[in-house]
Formats: structure tokens, sequence, C-alpha cells
């Protein structure tokens, strides 16, 4: 199902931009976990819009209200619900999406496929507001991580000044951000299509503006050499270390103890108030489009925790898979 | 389950690279499509080892025994499983890789993860022979495609120069492939998890030796703005056209009708026949690695069909999904 | 995921008996479904609690809200959420059950399993208040199944005048619960472990109290002659009928176009007002256990429309995966 | 997929009965597990065709080779692939069947949803003859769990008389078995739908010929009061015990450490040598069938391993899904 990652810990996302709420439902979280609140709140706040100028103007609380599975701060064991009401919405804006698709946006293909019947407004199902409950799930996932020992970190390359000028010429731009994941042991992940590359590469494009994804030396591998890329085992204080880590820390999608590094590509916001060529599907015909609503002129600042919460989604899946690996 | 992929289109790899088989269970092939095994066969010679000085001298005839789900060149409507028997195995090369992890390959993180079990041979499970599988059901998802319209074709970015001059010095050298799907229709792919994307990712990465993965105009978006990102669209015979492609052909993880367009980052071949630095994981100490056994001085070559069947898998599995969309 | 069901209708239920809410997210309903939420509601109210004294005396309105998914009285194609707050809870009732597990309820083996930290209160995740969001799922299967020309009728075997002379004495009883689904064509469900009856088992033994189920001629066969038990086959108005029905309309796990039979085993309500041996979990000692609460005397009667939803929700899962079978 | 079964240890069957050969493909096993092949090929023995008279004459030698996921005698980590040669076919007897469906058979459901092309001959997919791979897989879970303490016994109630009698008459007879399983832990299985009942339940009614299934009491709680089925619960030997066993060891879906009791109601083979009436499927009129072929006069006996089997792989599946439950 679409919206719902994970073999182990495995969640659901539901919700549109302008819907009553969206939220999370998460299984297989063991019971007795910790669950600290205030922590989590913290961590949405990284994400939340209308915290500042380079961010949409719609200022939305993103408390979630837990419905089940935590009591008294613990998980219980059973699903654990979370939503986050709609406060701030303003669904006249989108009045002209209807028939005339934003450039970049999903709202063509989302035409075609759900034939006029999925809730348009504010992108609905394919916002970027629907991280929020990705985060939620990631904020946790983080949480149990560290006492684990693993941490997770991401920053993107882009400065305000140029999100600025961007935004005063009713323009986007888009960013890098790179990820580090510091403390996972070896032994995660696995071969073929659940390996650990493949899983994160599942949650990271189920964010909105993904365009690439890479891991390690990423990309520049196409023109190493062998000898270059490898990266040398050496004893060091008394464990196997690679030396280098051209490998970004996995190895036949299993990890190799030293960190997960991983660099996301993130697109320009489709949403710009310059007009643009599109074409309006009730006339089939061509057309001006000029965008109205509230949207941010940078992605990649706000994407910074949900790559770190993909990261954990993850990594707790795998985590909880090696549980089961002992033999019998 | 690691080995296996897909939700409706759904198969599962198994074998090593020296076991007495290996092979692929498909499930969720409707009954009654048309397999043309010479056509398959073909397409599985484009991956096969030893058929030139590019290649390993590892020469294995790739003939898949087809034992299930295939009757009078048609499919059944139950599990097709078809293997291809090992033949040409030299297991006695891998002796010294079973304590000297070879850098850049799996054996390290496996022998952490499987404590000693894998079959540590030719890599096992981890071994490239194990995309011939891939191709298998690949191959035979392309068939199925080419009748709806849908046609795939991948490039690699290396010359046989460049290779033989790496495999003269023992080293090897990595490669980019570029793959493009023409013919699909708008509307298949799904938002957030199950994107084209996601499902391209999940196979793609499963291929030994990618580290990174692009679609449309991939890490470039990075420093791109909207205006120049977004692929405008026009009324063109008739019908909505993006006048350019940096989308890749999918927005919202759902085609747009414009060619699916993704790259690979396909690293060296690992087994470099230099000296490297390992450790000796029997004596836990720092220890020189001198690989044997044959190995492809750049699996780029070789990986160019497997990502044409890592797309066709991925993109029949959202063409089935997308049946069940109609309303009721 | 244990509280999940379905590989093309999927759904997942949360919620605990005194949790904030219970609900349901529901995934691949195709976009357009026309859903009357006025029939739901009259669909939710046949299960409903309090509504006589048959009933527990927990009185709740069990009046979802939905939350995303659905517009102006159609699926969007996104996930549809649903919860009904939890108005009427005591949980001070249950103070004792923290320690003094109840025969014949999940307490004993939830508190092995969860150590303590599930939900205690009126059955936690376990209550048969978790079959309202099943029923949300089901009624609006079952209200598309309709428009398909499937009907699903359940009835029990139980008389009022024996459900109030066992309330009266403190005490509960079981009862048998018929299901026949008519207009099903033939062609649904698959061999093996996705087989009409094995989709149906699943969701029904998630009812609680379910104890056994049969389909068709049932336990009967085990003592029945092939020549007794064979539906002969006979052309009537044209079509291929079965003459008998000895089958319940499933051979080899699909339908055979004659109505869908089976029949279920509900047990008491474990919860009774007589005293009971049970164990004190604290100290580790015999102990005698008298309930307080709010508990049907009878599950059965409001289990019927629990089962026409399980059946419901089985059903419209292998429409969808039979949409997927025609040949390429 | 409907030939695979499970979350955790996961398998795909495949095959037809006149097929190249039938075989399993066996995901999840943890590495470093010892499988005896000589204890393997016994319980496989039990199951066999043609040992004796109140069997079908068609002998198979039912010997497993492993392809892959096996070596010296230990699970590898990687998937475990098994086939069994068909051997001993005779497509030839098959042939009336194409359009004379056998009453109580698959052959007019698999028409159906197939179209005529699934492989017919013999029953194809829906021949007992592929609960062989689900007894290599069930085998292997067996070994397993004896290992755990955990062991699985069932039998059937039918004597060779009665099925002699039937033989002789062209006639077949059902049956029924009964199955424990002593020494699993309280704590397995789930809530709702991954409840041990469940699991249980999709593996069973994935034999062919069953129609009902029942656990504990059963269909006998039907008609008790709770004051009888309830089982009190004593310390016995400082260990809680349920002093009876209406449950079958199961509440709540998990297990209480009381054994696991169920019983499975086993239809009698419904191919038969008397005259039935059937239809002619290309003339699309009344016909009589006259059936040919090799087939058990009772199916009761030969199920009895294969119950286990299932019971095994469904238990086996728990007790690793049990493995992560730990709080982090």
């Amino acid at each position: 199902m679409s919206s719902s990652f994970g073999q182990n810990l495995r969640f659901s996302i539901f919700g549109e931009s302008h819907s009553a709420a969206i939220g999370v439902n998460i299984e297989g979280l063991p019971a007795g976990c910790k669950v600290d609140l205030e922590e989590l709140q913290a961590f949405l706040e990284r994400r939340a819009p209308g915290r500042d100028e380079t961010s949409t103007s719609r200022k939305e609380p993103d408390q979630p209200e837990f419905l089940s599975g935590l009591k008294n701060g613990f998980t219980t064991g059973s699903p654990i619900a979370a939503i986050i009401r709609n406060t701030n919405t303003r669904s006249q804006d989108y009045g002209n999406l209807a028939i005339l698709p934003r450039p970049g946006h999903a709202d063509y293909p989302a035409e075609v496929k759900f034939g006029g019947f999925q809730d348009r407004a504010g992108g609905g199902h394919f916002s970027g507001r629907l991280t929020a409950p990705l985060c939620i799930v990631g904020g946790i996932a983080i949480q149990l991580l560290k006492r684990l020992g693993i941490t997770i970190s991401a920053k993107a390359n882009v400065d305000k000044e140029t999100i600025l000028k961007a935004k005063a010429e009713g323009d986007s731009v888009g960013g890098l951000i790179e990820c580090e994941v510091v403390g996972c042991p070896a032994g995660l992940g696995n071969p073929m299509f659940l390996g650990m590359e493949n899983r994160i590469a599942q949650v990271v494009f189920g964010i909105p503006a993904v365009k690439g994804l890479e891991f390690g030396a990423g990309f520049k591998v196409a023109s190493m050499k062998g000898s270059e890329n490898n990266d040398p085992y050496r004893m060091v204080d008394g464990k196997v270390k690679p030396v280098t880590n051209n490998a970004g820390g996995i190895l036949g999608g299993i990890t190799t103890g030293a960190p997960i590094v991983f660099r996301v590509a993130i697109k320009p916001t489709p949403s710009i108030f310059k007009d643009q060529a599109s074409v309006d599907l009730t006339k089939m015909e061509d057309a001006t489009l000029s965008i109205k609503g509230r949207h941010d002129p940078c992605i990649a600042l706000r994407a910074v925790p949900v790559v770190e919460a993909a990261a954990a989604v993850a990594i707790l899946d795998a985590y909880l898979e090696r549980r089961k690996e002992q033999a019998i």
C-alpha cells in the first residue's frame, strides 16, 4: 500500500492538506518503549511551517494528538495512532488548480489517476504537509535509536540569502541534503531488495521533491577505479574498521559499522509565483497559470528533519529485523 | 523478505554463486500471457558472463529451465519457477576469503550478519550472478510491456578501451547507466512509498554495486530554480504534454506520460587483482589480501540489461496496480 | 502487522477500549466510490453497544468522524481514516484486572506478551469494541459489493430469553452465526493461502470470541462420502450451476458462483459476574476473581454485523485482486 | 500472493501436478540452523503417495533436491529453494477434464479464473501434490521447534477398513484430524488478524479439502455458558496454568502456555469412480463424467503430516515475530 512503509516497524500515513486531519498509524513498535513527547514536539517544530520567512506563511501548530498505543509515556504494544488537525486552510486559493495543473507538481498525473475525485486543495495527499506524520513516527524512531547508540543528523547546503532572493523574484530554489548516521552496528540490512540502501530509498523517494539519492561516494563511483573506491580494512582498537568510507557504511545492503552517509537532491518548490505555461483540462487548450496559495520558496530547509526521520524509520525497521536472525 | 520484490507482480530470487542452482519464483502474472522463450534467451545473453574479454572468464550457459507456471508458451496463472544450474564453479578460488574480507565487497558485513554460515564461495547470495534470475523475470516483464506499447532501453557510458586498460592493471572501473522508458501512460505509480521512483529505487538498489540513482534532471535540481526546473504543459495533438522533462516522467510518484528517465551509478568491481589492505578475521589482525577468482573488470556493461529488467518489473508491478483503480 | 488485513483493500485498526479514540485507516479503495454515510451509520448501529437489555450498559454513540480520504461523499483515492471517540469509559472498574487475569479473556497472555505495558482497561486492544472500526470498513465494503450485485446477510441462532436468563444468573452464553453471501461471481479468490476460505478465516478469527469456522457442509464432510458431498453440475438457464452447495460456494479457494455459506462459533462472553478461580500475578498465588465492569451477556447478537463486515472485506479484497487477472 | 505464507518465516510454493517439478522457496530462516535431511525425508515419507493401498497408486519418490540456502547441513541465511521432480505423471488420464469439470474439485472455478490457460493435468496447482513442498518447509520448522521444546502431533479419526470399503465402491470418505502442539510458551501470536488462530487458519485452509477448523472446545462453545467455557487459572509448580483448556491454548490470538489444540474437517476426495453429473463446458450442456486417473480414497490419512506442517510454519512464524518484542 502506497502510503505505508516497513516490514517490522510498519506505518501508514493518511490525510490531505486540507482534510480534517493528517496522521499516522504505527504498528510493530515493541511494548514498553518510552516516548518523550516534549522531545518529539521539539523535533516536529524543526519541520513545522510558518516559523520564519524562508517558509510558507501558513502557520500550523503541528501538535499531534495520540489516540492510542501510548499510555503513561510508554508504548502499549498496540498500534499507535496520532493525528494533527489541519487548522489553517484556505482552500479557496486552489480554485483554479482544478483545471490548470501546476508544472512540476503532481496535479496533472493525479488528475489522470484519480479522475478528479482526488482532494485538489493544497496538493491533497501529495502535499509536503504529509511529511509531518512521517516526522511523528521518525521522531519516535530517533528516540529509540538514540538509546541504542545510533544518532542521525542531516544538513542542507542552502543559505537563507539565496532563498530570500528567489522568494523576492517569485521563484524558488532546490537544495542538497546530506545525512549521516553514526553508531549503527555492522549487520543491519539485507541482501537484494531490503538492503539498507533500498529501505532508505523507499522512504526518501516518498518525500515530495526528491529526485536523486546517493550513498557514500555516490555518483563519483562511476568514474573511479576499484583501487580508489574500495575501502581497505584495518584493525582499530581491536575492531574491524573500513579506513575510508566510499561505501557510505553499506556493502551488499548490510551495514559495515562505518557511518551511513547519503545525499538527497531536493528540487525547487514547483509552486512559484511567476506566470507559467499550463493547460486548461476542461477546455483542453493551452493556458497561463498564475499561482496563489502559500508556499515555501525552498523545501530543502524544512526537509532536513524529514530526511532524518526517513533514515530513522528505515534503520529501526532493519534493527527489528536483525533481532530475528539468531540461529535456532 | 529481502530477496523478494513487488506488490502485484511478486518474485523471489534464490541461489548462491556456487550453489546447485540459482532461480526465481514469480507470482502474480495473469494467466494466458504469451512468453517467448527465444526472445527471453536473447535478453539473458546480453547479461551472461564470459561472452567477451571485458567480462569475467567464467562462462555459463545461463539457460533457464522453467519448472512450473508455463505451458505451451503461455502463463498458467500459477507461480512460475525457473532455475539456472551453476555449472562452472571454482570454489577453491575463494579459500582465503573466509578470513580476509574483500574491501568493497559484502564479505565482512555478511560475516557479521550470518555468523560464518553464509555461503562464501563466489560471493554467495551477494554475487552479481544473482542478477540472472532478475533478468528472467525482467525479460518476461519486458515482453509484456512491449505489448502494451512500453519500451525500455538503457546504455552505459563506458568504453571497452578504458575497461581493458584497467583490466591490464589488475584494476576495475565504474560506470553510469542511463535508462529510458518510452510509452508509459500517465497515471502509473502512487503517492508516497510506492511511487514509481520508490519502486524503481527498491529494485535498482538491489543490483550489486549501485550507489546512486537519480530521475530526470536528478542532482542538478539542487541548484536549479523552480522556473527552470518546472516542465511547462502544452497541448500537443490534442494531448497534454510536458514540453521539457526535468521530472524524468514522474511527478508525485505518478507517471506523466513523458518518458521515464533515470541514471544509475555503478561502482567499480570490488574484486581487483592488486594487493589490498584487509584483516584476518580469525586472528583479528591486519593482513594483505591477494584475490584470485574470475571477475569482471567493469560491471556496468553487463548491468545494462539488468537495469532494464529492474525498470520493467517496477513498471509492470505498477501497471497491475493501476488495474484495480476504477471506481465501484 | 497483526491489526491489519488485506492485499488490495488494506486496513489497519487502532485503539484501545479506553484510549482517546478507536479507528481505522483504509488503503486501496479506488477513487470515486460513493459512500453513503447514513447507510453506514445504520449499519454501525446494529453493532453499537447499549441499545437494548441483551447488551452491555456502556452506551456509545459510535459515530465515526472521517479525517481524510472522503470528499463530497466520494472516496478521493488516498487513505481513508475514520475515528470514533471513546466517551463512556469507566477505567476504575478494571482496577483489579491488573493482577487477577480474567479466565477466558486475553488478560494473561497479554500480560506475558506486553510485560504489563498494555492498556488493561476495558480489555485494551483486545476489546470487542475494536470491532466497531472493522464495521466501518466492512460497512463501506458492503455498500460497494451491493453495487456489484453481491449481498451479505448473517444471523445468530440465540434467542433473547436464553440471554436474559444467563444475564440474570451473572453468566453468559455463546452462539452460532451463519453468514450467506449471494451474487458472488465465479472466479474470486485464489489457490492455497489466499483462497476465499483463507481470507475469510483470517478476518473472522480476528473477531474476539470466535473459536470455530466452517464452510458449506463444514464439519459434516468428515463423515460423508464423496458421492454425497460432491455438488453435481447442471446447466441452468444457460449457466453452469452446482445443484447442491456442500462446498459453500468455494472450491480450490475460488468461488463457484453458488452462495458462499459459512458458520462461526462464538464463545460465551468470558466476563461473567460469578466468582472465578484466577491467580494474583503480583503475589503469584491462587486468588478468586470477582468482575465488575459492563459486559454483554452474549456477544453473538452484536457480532452478527461484524461477521458480515468480515465477509465483505475479504470478498472485496478478492474482487480487487481479480481485476488484475486479464492476460497481457 | 496466494501461494505464499508468512510474515517472518515466508515461503512460496510452486509447481503443478504434472509440471517438471514442484517446490518451495523459503525466506526468513536464520543462518546457522541445523537441518537434518534424513529426518526431513522420514517426515516427507509420511505424506508421500503410493505407500499403501489406502493411497493413490501414483508412486513418487518425493525426495527434495535443495538448490540453495543449505550448506554442510546448516542454513546459510539466504533463501532455501527445494524442488521435487514429478516423475510418474499420466497426463492422458485427464483428457476429458478439460471440458467436464469434476464435481467437488477446483476444475470449474479454475476454468473461469484462468480462462483455460491453467494446467489442468492432475489438478495442476490445486493438486494435493502441492502439499509436498508445504511438508518440506513444515518438516524443517518441526525440527527447529523441537529444539525449542515445542512438539506437534496430529492424528486422523478414520480407519483403514472404512477407506478400503469406500474404495471398493469407487467412492471416497472424509475425515477429522486433530492436532496438538505441546510446549509453546505463553506470548506467541498477536491480537486481531495475526492471532495464532488466524495464522493457523490461513495455512490450514490452504490444504486442499479442508472445510472446517475449530480450536479447543470449538463449535461446542456456541452452546456453552461462560462459567463452563472459561478456563480457570491456578498456580501449578510456581507457574500460572489454565486448569482446563477449552480455549485450545489461545486467548486473544496469543498462546496461554497450554497445548494448542485444533481440529480440521477434511472432505472426501472429490475424485471418485462413480458416474457423476457434470457439464460439457465446450458444448455448454449437461454431461455425465466418468473419472480416470489415480486418486486417494481418503485424503485425511496422508493429510495428517500436512496438518502438522501447517501448524509448525504458523507457530515458527509467530515465534520469530516474538523476538522483536523486547522494549527499546
